[in-house]
Parts: C-alpha cells; structure tokens; sequence
C-alpha cells in the first residue's frame, strides 16, 4: 500500500518517517515539506541518510491523490483541512496529525482555531483512539489522531468516567510535557540555553487548545459535561509526557479496586500497560515506543484518586496512534510496526 | 560569630558552605563529615578549593561546641535529634536541617521516623519559616529548618487558609523536584543513566514524609485539620521544585482577587516575588537564589484554584532558609548573603 | 536459531534484548543475570514489559549450551572467560562482548587487566569489526566484540594506516562518551547530581583500556607499532560518543582527497556513513541505530588531518555490533534487525 | 562609581549585571537594549525582578557618556566599535567583551570580520586577560575582553610557549563548549529539541573566528608565528568549557615537570587553580564562578602533552573576566565581586 506523508519535516512527520521505514506493509511514496522541497530527506534529516532515498515534494493534493492509497497529514491546523478535503475528495483514506477534526462541534473549533475551511467533514472522522474507538476505526476513511495531551488523559480517566465511578466535577489535570511538543518553532522560548534544567507551568486552567479535546472525549464517556481544569508543564527533556488526573471517587474506591477498574478495561490492549501495584509511569519505558503505561492511587483519607499515566508524546502522542489507527482503518493487525521496544536507557 | 556546619558533605551541607562563605558575619569555624574526616574541604570538594582552608573532622558536639556561638546541623534524620541535644545543652544556638524538629507531635514523628530520640527539645523549637513564624525566630535558640516540599507548599498556600477562603478538604499537591533533594545516596535509582531524560512520580499519595510535615502547618494555618494529597515527581534535572496547589475556593474568588491575596500576604517580603498576571513560576528564576516564586490562577469553569511556586530546593528549599533563620535569631539582618542573584542562562 | 543473553541485565545487555526482539531469526531462549535471577524480565526492566515473557536465570553455561545455538556475553571481563570457554567447548557459537578476546596478546591481556583464564582460545577469536574482518567473521565460532571507544576511533582511523597516507606517531584521540559507557555500577561518581550538566576528561593519556585494544589494531593497520595518546570524557547524556582523531599526513592531503580516501573505504557499507563536504558527526543522528557517521576535515596550514566519528555507544559500539557479527557467523543477511531509523529528535 | 552595561539583555550583558549587583564598587547606573527599550529589568528578565529597579534604554553613547565613569560594552562585533569611540572620545573607561578590539591588526580583523570602524583605537585597546596582561592592564582606559574559547586554550599553553618548552607546529585545540556561548539567537540549531542530548564538532580546522584571536596570543608568548587547529564541540549544557590543548614537547617533559611550569606560572594567581597530579577540570566546579582550573599529563609513549582547562563561558571566559579586567583598571583589588563559590551540585 502506498502512503503520504504530508508535512513530513516537522517532528510528528519526522517520526511518522521513522515508523514507516519499518513497516512491512506501507511503503512512503510521498513526502511533502514546503520548507524543504527540493532537498533529498537524508540531507535535510542526516539521521535517516541511507534508509529513504526520496525528495520533499511541494504539497499537492491532486498529485498527491493520484500516487498513493493512505496519507497522513502532518499540517499545522487550519492549513490542514483543505489538504484533508481534497484527499478526501479523490477517495484517498486521510489520518490527520492536525487539530482540525478532533473537535465534532465547528463552534468549539471556531472559538479555540477560527473559522473552519472544511466543516462538512467534521461528522465523519473519527476520532483516532483505537482503544476507545477501535470499531468505528475499522475501515474509516477519515481519522482525526488525537492531540498527546489527550491521549495522556483519557486513557487512565475514561474507564472511571464510563464506569460511573467518579465526581465528574473539579477533575483537574497536571501534565509535564518534553519540549519536542512544541514542535520546530523559531521561538526564543523554545532556545536550548532557555530551556535546559528548567520546568515551568504555561497555559494554566482553561487555555490549553487541548482542553476542549479532552473536555469532548470526557463528557462522552460520561455521558454528562465534564469540564477538566488543566495545568500543563515543559520539562527540559525531548520526548515524552507524565500526566496525573487528580479526581474523587463516588463510593469508596480504594487502590486495588481502582486498579482493577483499569485492568479490566485494558486486559485486552497491546499497548496500554497497566503496571502492578506500587510502581510510578515514567518516560524512559515508553521512549520511543507506543505504549501507554498507567496507575492509580488513592489517598482514602481526604477522597482523592490520582491517576496517573506516561506516553512518548510523539508515538503514542502522535505518529505511532496515526500507525496503529491506519492499521486499524485498512483492516490489518494492530500492532504493525509498533512493538518496537522502548530505548533505554 | 563562629559557626559550625556539621554534616558539612551532603548537598545542604555544601551548600551552607558556599552561602556561608558570602556571609559578613557568619565565620565558618568548624566543619564535619564521618566520611570525609582528615580530608581538607578543597581536596574533598575540588569546587572550593581556593575559598575555604579547613579540614573535615567527625562531629564531636563537645568539642564544637567550646568553639563556636552557632551550628548548622545537616545531618540525617534521627542522627541529628542526639547532636541537637547535646549543643543545646552546651548553649549553642541550633539551625538543624533534619526532620527532627519539624513535626511538634512526638507520636507522629514516631509513626514516620521512629522513637525520637530528644522528644523533650519538640516543644522549644521554631519552625523555621520566616514568612509564618518571623516573630518566633527572632532570637530563636533552636530552629528546625523546614524540607524543601513543604516550603514550596505552604508558601503559597498558607495565605488562602489563613484568610478561610478555601475549603479544606480535598486539597491535592503536584510537586516537580530536581534529584538533589535525594542527596548523594548510592541508589541505582539515582544514577545518570536511570534518571536522565526521565520523569516520575514517586511515594504517590500519603507516603511521602514531607506530608505530615505540611500538613501540621497548613492546620495550623486553617486552625483545623487539614489532609493534603502529594504527588511528589522526580526531574531530571539537579536543583529546584516547583509546585501545583489544587484547592476550591469557598466563595467566588478570581484569578485577579486570588493574587490580591498572595500580593497581600507577601508585601513586605523580600524572597517572596508575587509574579505579575500570567506569568508562571519556573526554575531558572530561582536557581542558586533564596527566592520562592509564586502565582495563581482560578478555573472559575469548574471550582479549581491553582496555586504555583518555584524555589531551589538547596536554597530556599534548604541552607539559605536556615541562614535566612540564623540571621533572625542573631539579631542580624535578614537577606544578608542572599541576594545573590539567580544563576540565569 | 535459539541463543542466550548472558549477563542480560547490565545496558549492552539490555541492549541485546532491545535488538534481538525484532530480529527474525534469532529467538531469545535464554536471559540470565546473577542479580535478577528469578524475576521476569518486564518486572525487572518495566520497559520491556509486554514485549519478552521470559524469567533470568543464573548463569549455568552446560544447562544453557544445550538450550541454545548461540550465546551472547555480556559478562564483565575476567568473570567472561570461563563461561566462553564452557559455551565453546560445548559447541556452542559465542559474540563476547567483554574485553577477554579482544586483545590478541595474553602478556598485553595481563598488564590491564590480569592473568587470562582462557588464553588458549586468544588464537581462535576474531575481532567483532566487520568493516574491517567481514571476511574472517563469516562462520565464525568465537568473535570478540570491539569496544565502543575502539570502534569509533578504528572506523575513521585505519583507512589511512592502511594506505600509509599518515605519520604513525603523534597520534591523539578526544573522544566524548555518553554516561551509559561506564554502566549500572553504584559508583557515587556516577549519580546524576554528579554529572548532569557536566563535561570532563578521565584516565588521560594511556590509563584507559580501550587503548592497547585501539593501538592493536591500527598497528596491524598500519603493518607497524602504532601509539596513541588518548584523552576519554564523560558527556552528561545516556547514548553515544564522538571521537576526534588528529592526526598528521605524510603528502599534502586536503580536506577532499581526505573524504575520498574514507568515501572509497567504505563505498559498499550500510552502516558507515560518509558524511557529506562540510558535515560533522553528532549523536542525534546515529542514537539508537548500529551507524557510525564519518568525517575528515584537513587543515593544511598546520599539517593536521582531523577525523572525526560519531556512534551511539550500546549499539555499534556494542550490542548492534555483536549482532551484526552474529548475523555474518550465522550466514544470515548482515543488517538483520539493523536498520531501525535513529531516534530524532 | 558609576557605570553602564550596553547590550545587557544578551547572555554575557545579563551575567554582567548578576555579577556587578554584588560589586561594592560599582554601582549600575544605566542598562540598554534596543530590544527591550522601555521595559524594565525585572519584566524583561524576572529572575533579577526585586534585585535591579531600572529600565532598560536605547543605546545613546553620548547621554550614558554623562552619566556613567566607565562602561561594559556587551554589543555584537562590528556594531560596538562605534559604541566604543564615542564612548572613549567623551572620556568613559571600556571594557569591550565584543571581537572588535582584540585583534591588533586591522588586516586580520577584516579577513574575519569585514571593515573595521574604529581602526584608530585598536593600538590602545589592552587584552584583557589579567594573568597575562596584568601590567597594562592597571590604568587602562580600553580593554579588549578575551573570547571564551581564547581565554580557556591561552591560560593552559602560554606558559609552556613562553618557556620555549613545546614545539610550535602541529598544536591541536579540541574544545567543548555550552549553549550559552551561542547566545540567545533565533537559530533552528540552536533550539532545546536539536540540541538536548547531542554533541558535535562545528566549524573544525581553521573556520572559527576565535582562531585568529588565540593565534595572536600564542605567537607573542612564543615570539614566532603559531598556527593552531582547532574543534570546538557543543556540548548539551548550558554553561562552560572544557578545552583539552595537544602539544609535543621539546625535551622530555614528564607529567610532573609539566605541572610544575604551570604551578609556577600561576602560583600568585588567585582565579587558575592548577589540579592536583590526577585530578582533571570540569565544568561543575567552574559553574558560576570566576575560576580557570587547569592539568597537565604526559603521554612520554608517544611524545605529546595533554593540556586542560575548563572556566564558566559566561563568567572567566566573558563577564567576570571583564569584571577582573575593570577592577584592575580602576585600581580596586582584582577580586572583587568574583569569589563566590560555584554553584555545586
């Protein structure tokens, strides 16, 4: 199966590179970068001379549609929808990295994004977290990949939200993000001599684009509005995200069945990992890989559960979901060219 | 004043050394350490090599104390209480870095640390938060010198207890800390290659001995108990932490009038900087600095305050509160030798 | 094909395990490690959670030679021997990763590192380098594989010994090395709060011993005694080395005379990569993967050829490296499991 | 006294000001910044909020000239000659820390710099490396303030070449340096994602601009032209240099010999501190402070003497340099403001 990649120069197109490499199924035909067009991908990325002897091509749909079966977006928002439409409009299966269909509602897109250039899609993506949404995936023709804070958070919240078991008020989030999120920025903030053996807060309560996201996902495991109160953190690390999601059992919920409610709703996954009692997520075990590793604890004495959860946010974050949602969407196994073991140390 | 620092080579007994060592009025007379005993201070710890001429010698409290008017004592928990004990009885004024003075309650330092071993000196030491006990330290003979979590805490929470403007249950913490605050412990988990680009949570929950700690000073401040949920994190980076606070406030309270508050609280401080509106608390605007950082946002949405700081956790988390203390209790004035400024880029 | 890891535990251990799970013919039967035996390995090392069902074993070479066809060693040097000669006296093909074939000489052998509990197997061994032993590697039944130090000072370097375009004296190494080299020992000079934000030379000159092994070389390189002065240093990261070699030409040799001669070495090799005029080295590009990238810079108005390298150290320099000699002794394709992209950013 | 730092919002300005907020001699009067105009420091910079209550200005030489006796000019070569002339010709005493007043012939300084702007001065501008230049340095009313790469090659070789002791051809330079030497450019390569956990030469052999400067000193401690080839490295830190210098000696010259030229070059000198026979420098015990450490060993094996350094980039290789310098020039005691100990851990 042929497959493009769109935006490949930045760093979720990048990895999306790195996955597909060693997938035995899909084979790169395409790359696109209006930065780098013209350049050989191994000059422009010297880490992977001698494994893609391909050129960044120009982004143009029609050509585009024309070569290949699959592609993934790696856009920025906004400039994603009308690549995704045109895809769409010559038949080829699109799994969009972007933010532009991961909101069902064009009016929470429009008051976070502006307006939308291609809402009459916006009802048939799905929305990309095969664990949540594996059968709508079979098949899809339009994923929207979800943002890596998302993933970080709903994962170890929703099976309590579905289950009922949780105060679906005052959740709050705190969530510590490597810097590579913030993609490849010209930013003074983003300068390593800004950043090295720093940690700081950044967009804190309501202002995260993300918010909205996982307010979405929440409130439909709840089946009610739940509204998330979100404290997002750089860390002075490349890759990865360690999140805790601090929420207040219903009826008592000690530890071990906490942990049971997250065992059981994953027995079946390859590649949310729930660890045994006692031990912490952290981002050395899913460097570079795509698990999800969770863990719950609860503090009995004053009501509170804190959940807790590590993803590489540019794998499980980002181009390793857009693999295993592919995969999914073209009917073969999950877990293609994905089991590839974390790097450490 | 002829000062000795005893347990002079772990982290916060370094660090004594080279705040000391800008110290107008403070000699340092005398340093220990079992291990490094004989060796010269230059030759143990090349970096100051140049600035201080002295030999390490092992802690005699009897000898010490013939020869200096104050101590620092930085040693474990449970070996300080018998050292304390033994200056004060000699008359020497105290600034002990351990736990062993920190918690008022001899049964719950039993239940965290074991027998006490100088329950008797419990009720005659001041906690050594200048910002709540400065009247209390003024003259002070012994000063238990708070941990580093517990400083990042309180400091921006005590302000909305003590004013009954939050409700004070379910208050959840998320802490970040840089692995000096694990000493120089010879634990596999704490070598380079476990720990570097890393990121972990840790003793989740009620495990943490810093817990008792702040919580004593936050009922103290609520005048009602008060429990406290922790996440404390691992960095991978060396010096600094900084805090997420997590509370309701009892009545409508606004970004703006929350920072009325800590604005408030912290006039007249001079190591605590009230950020402006929308700026965050971060590492590097406090490494190497006694300052403590702090801000606060409210997620009116869904009832959440968040309140953040920042310190060193060697400085204000540490040795520069204990000469903050010390220059208190002789009568000194406060900020001498910590205005140094913080070491940025 | 069946093979061990012996000594699994340590990072080249590890390591194996990493390659080994995406190799498609070699079957990991057997783990050991004295310290871990009896625990699985994802409990051991939650990263490979999910990926290897296998438990440690103690290292019993009868018991595993009839398990097994192939066995890597990953034993510390001296405790590597005996179990070599047992696994190869029982027929088994053994990759040692250890220091205890690789220098050819028992008296070298016994000056760095004491008397050699199997020197009647010294004859027998080939050096793990297949760039420069691909010949002699190829159903081999005892391969020494190279340390990382010498692998990245040999790759640059032994082009121009052999075409004798270089004075053999005077020959000085710099090279940088990622924390990972020296290991999982309990060495309070390796603890993060030690070397985290730190950069020094050790063992300078002739104290490290990788030198005799790099000297070993390049003197059958060059057909005469070659000596190198050697300054190692320790980076504050995990993975990788960069390795200058200065050295002198004997004609007037510029920058693109120098590049051809390393360009016509290494025309046929997948996994050297000759960088392009004006490129250096990093360990970005190479992380994770078995390449080592090389560069030469000439300046010609002080007579000095500059040779640059740059590998990640547990991969070409160790355990990609025995993989890569195992697939040759074996027959199989020489870059089985040896093609995952590095890992950027 | 009063004085100005022009350019303070860059890296070494901002150092300049960290440093002189201790000096008890000088007092900061004015602070500029195209910039950041009109903000005030602790807006601009929050780690020196509550520390220096002064706005920011545009650089105007003629107005600073009325306020200030003497100024730190923290400008980009080429544009701070200008600076310095109007400054010099209203009678302010200059340190320069830019390139444009260390070259002492105007031709090199084209080849590497374009046109010079201030030619005239270049005979009165005085390097202000004080362990070299002491004398001239006493009264001086323009300072050139050595580059950080100059400043860490120079201290470990002069004495060996003002000795006659070391051939002058074929010396090699391979230098290691932090970010922050980069200063805080909007450059892609210098962003935190390319950079963490990477190192790699950069601008090897003779394309460094640093080269002329060291080779200027180098001759006249000689007295015959010395070539010098150079690697400079960045290492993924934030702060220092270590420089490893590779020369042959004349006669033999063992390591102890060695260390006594430098011992004895340097006895009187309170900022090099030469290592102990075994101990290497290091960028921890240099951190923050206005130290050089130094080392020798020798290779006799193959006739080459290893030299190293490491100094803080920030402080001994630019503003507490500078600080020295000014010291010296106002005829103050030449440590002022610089013995606070490095920030270890």
């Amino acid at each position: 199966m042929r497959v493009a990649v769109i935006g490949a120069s930045g760093y979720t197109g990048l990895e999306l590179l790195r996955i597909l490499l060693r997938h035995p199924e899909f084979e790169i035909a395409v790359v696109t970068s209006e930065q780098r067009a013209g350049a050989r991908v191994g000059d422009a990325f010297p880490a992977l001379r001698g494994l893609l002897d391909l050129g960044f091509e120009p982004n143009d749909p029609a050509s585009i549609a024309k070569r290949v079966d699959l592609a993934f977006t790696a856009l920025p928002h906004a400039a994603s929808a009308p690549t995704v439409q045109a895809l769409r409009g010559a038949g080829v299966r699109v799994l969009d990295l972007s933010a532009d269909f991961r909101l069902r509602d064009a009016e929470t897109y429009r008051a976070w994004y502006g307006e939308h250039k291609a809402a009459e899609l916006l009802g048939s993506a799905v929305y990309g977290l095969p664990e949540l949404y594996r059968e709508a995936l079979r098949g899809a023709e339009l994923v929207a990949v979800p943002g890596c804070y998302p993933t970080s958070v709903l994962l170890p919240l929703v099976p309590f939200l579905r289950g009922g078991l949780i105060e679906t008020d005052g959740i709050v989030v705190d969530s510590k993000s490597g810097v590579s999120g913030a993609g490849r920025k010209l930013d003074e903030g983003l300068l390593f001599s800004e950043l090295a053996d720093d940690c700081r807060a950044y967009k804190v309560g309501n202002q995260h684009r993300h918010v909205p996201e996982f307010e979405q996902e929440a409130s439909a495991a709840a089946g009610e509005a739940v509204s998330i109160s979100f404290v997002p953190h750089l860390l002075p690390t490349v890759r990865g995200i360690v999140t805790s999601v601090f929420v207040r059992p219903r009826a008592g919920l000690g530890t071990d069945a906490a942990r049971e409610v997250l065992a059981d709703a994953y027995a079946q996954e390859r590649f949310v990992r729930v660890l045994p009692p006692g031990e912490t997520p952290n981002l050395r075990c899913v460097r570079g890989s795509n698990f999800c590793d969770v863990a719950v604890f609860a503090d009995e004495r004053n009501g509170t559960l804190v959940l807790l959860s590590a993803i590489d946010n540019l794998v499980k974050g980002a181009s390793g979901q857009a693999v295993q949602c592919a995969n999914l969407a073209c009917g073969l196994p999950e877990e293609l060219a994905l089991l590839e073991a974390p790097l450490v140390p």
